[in-house]
């Protein structure tokens, strides 16, 4: 079988030793010639760098592996570069939460002003990635889950449309998950029609491969209990917060019960609950920081100390399998079928062709074939249509560093109540960003 | 010249009175033969019928004249229908400004959930009405100005769509008064281009017959005071919150400067100010009800008791000869150019055909004629179609009985902050409308 050169861009993640135990795990699947970091933080990179190279060397030697700054290092003779970037880091996140709850709005890494904050800070980054990644690897596909997934995937059609960018969230795969364990199946045994942007978007079917529908069971499960299942497999969606969120599907399906919500929509839907359940002083970014991001470096530390992987307190990330999935659809043209961010063009029809949706998709060698969803009811539409507009103009502002049409952003959202709110947002973030935005006038 | 035969509908209106006048002086250009009063409040409309019939006695003796709540005897041998109905009369009308309010919600007549709650009322009444026009008198036109303008418009494009009716708001008229005030013109040396839906539009162009254009000149001095303006002649605008009212669109204006915005567009942009500038005690409601409705039908009892109209305390509503002005456009096929409330059809290029939208119109004997006003930008696009989905969607849960679609149409409003407040809001509603509302499941 063919062996394959990734890049990770975002590489100082914490997200990237589970990926990477993930990529080694499905070796078999999908062989590795060449595994690279590629980040500008030379120093966090550096941490969980070496230690990959340790576990690398052990469970691996036949993979290349190095870690980088230097695009052209990293990007010279690459099949894949996966992108997880997060400019700003942890520290740009908490702005992103704590700024609107200072003024009673969600906040949120992806939803609401925090989303467009997020948003506005990392089009350079992933233009110029995209940028190193064509230079270097003309043929290279970049598998894309780089948040804030909806508005770097519009600035990837306006920026670059003839980029190979494949732009895909976890969420749709998670809460697979939660469905098939709710209906007593495996993932891989289940297709869906879903429709949506990113981080907004309802099922519509969920059969299994006989053709048999299980939509109502989920939905009497649902009901009851959200999406919070027995199995809680998943321990990054094992915290408080995210039981919440899972068991908050159940007031979702009340607004509407055709079909099965993602858990974001609660933001929208619900956010006076979920301001008044924040803690504007410790926020996710906090946990995660005092959480995942501790224990990651810890770990990575600790195998650089003891100069072996073995009993390392490194996790896989075995549901990030998805990326693989994508990664052999390209490579062997599987035409697997996955829920992605691609340009809508009439799959939803009664949508704007050039708003970027998630639906699911045929994916084959020259990248996703979405399938049709057909027409959508006026209420999920309106939803989204709000919705795609403020993260168009969000686009529109970065590229024509408007302030007038980023304050028009902010006022058409759906979580941010006034236009004069949207203003002392807007002043807010422009001055905690400073040079992560560009300048706007 | 041809004399006409017109039959106010609302009879017991206090707006009747002062239209009667207008009728009168306007008498030249629109000959009367006969002028009824219809009402289904034979109370309410006796008192202002008994002193109208002294009036017209000595005013206009040519002019037969009769108050009725048999829709036979108002509707046989019509010509025009003027429409000013308002089922529940201000007692639900304060209904509408309270409840929201009780929520921290926008409580205005037409405007968010008070004004969603009055078009659910309002519809019956005025789908009634068209018929017994037809029934009686199939070639008649009715004039609507009847509130909340733009649902009644969308229910009558959906359940009456080929009947006579010719939807129009007064507000249109009103500011331009105003901005004609501001350049030392006189309204009808004016010409405008204009987009938006009833109550949420926007001036794009304000011409003299030459076609010298103002709207740069009107836009500076907006920015500094907006509506206000030196000559204060319309004493139903005089009062403290429509002072209030013109000057707020000078904030209006900075969220966008491209054109000139409709007053009312504060209650979308501005909720939590307006909100927190409301007493939940005594709204607009009340004022009315202290004020002009007390002084009209004082002034009618008046005039009963004194057995004349001579120094009568009615007052000559004048800035409502639009009306005559539309009455004669159909009369005389006048092709005379005014806003009007019509079905899109392309008016707006990037709107839906089928949204029921302001735009000027060139009226002859068939009606109007929508002038294209091209496409309209992404801001302003998208703040009317959430609205409009709102009222469509409003429509269809009275059409259809549905709770869910009046909750989800609720939810969607931008003066609503969640889905749970307009469940609520919803509650509440149906509960003190009682029987004016279909039963919703």
């Amino acid at each position: 079988m063919k062996k394959f050169s990734v890049v990770i861009a975002g590489g100082g993640s914490t997200f990237t030793p589970g990926i990477v135990m993930m990529l080694l795990d499905n070796k078999d699947r999908f062989p590795l010639r060449s595994l690279r970091l590629y980040d500008n933080d030379a120093e966090r990179q550096g941490v969980l760098g070496e230690a990959l190279a340790i576990l690398l060397k052990e469970q691996a030697p036949d993979v290349e592996f190095l870690y980088t700054t230097d695009p052209e290092v990293a990007f010279t003779d690459t099949d894949f570069c996966m992108a997880h970037i997060r400019v700003g880091k942890y520290a740009m996140r908490e702005q992103d939460e704590k700024i609107p709850l200072k003024h009673g709005v969600i906040g949120q890494e992806t939803c609401g002003p925090g989303g467009l904050a997020y948003g506005m800070r990392s089009i350079s980054g992933m233009m110029e990635i995209i940028d190193h990644m064509e230079r270097y690897s003309p043929n290279c596909w970049m598998l894309n889950y780089s948040n804030p997934a909806a508005i770097v995937a519009e600035a990837c059609r306006v920026l670059r449309p003839n980029s190979k960018v494949l732009n895909i969230c976890d969420m749709p795969v998670g809460t697979l998950r939660r469905m098939s364990q709710i209906i007593g199946k495996q993932p891989k045994e289940l297709d869906v029609r879903y429709f949506g942007l990113n981080h907004f978007g309802w099922w519509t079917s969920v059969k299994d491969k006989e053709g048999n529908e299980y939509i109502d069971q989920i939905r009497d499960y649902v009901a009851e209990n959200g999406y919070l299942t027995q199995v809680e497999v998943d321990t990054q969606h094992m915290d408080e917060s995210w039981q919440a969120t899972h068991k908050k599907a159940k007031d979702l399906l009340e607004v509407d019960n055709r079909f099965l919500p993602n858990t974001y929509l609660k933001y929208y839907l619900f956010p006076d609950e979920e301001v008044a359940h924040s803690n504007a002083d410790y926020t996710r970014a906090n946990e995660v920081m005092a959480g995942r991001e501790k224990t990651v470096f810890d770990a990575a530390r600790k195998i650089v100390a003891n100069g072996t992987a073995e009993n390392s307190d490194f996790h896989i990330d075995s549901h990030a399998s998805f990326i693989v999935d994508l990664a052999r659809a390209i490579a062997f043209n599987t035409h697997e079928r996955m829920v992605m961010i691609v340009e809508n063009n009439g799959a939803i029809a009664n949508f704007p062709d050039d708003a970027m949706v998630e639906v699911p998709c045929i994916v084959g060698s020259d990248g996703p074939e979405p399938l049709a969803q057909g027409r959508i009811p006026a209420f999920h539409q309106t939803l989204m249509y709000q919705q795609v507009m403020v993260e168009k103009m969000t686009v529109e502002a970065f590229i024509e560093g408007s302030y007038q049409k980023m304050w028009q952003a902010l006022t058409l959202s759906k979580t941010v109540p006034s236009a004069k709110v949207a203003k002392e947002l807007l002043d807010d973030l422009i001055e905690v960003n400073g040079d992560f935005w560009p300048e706007l006038k």
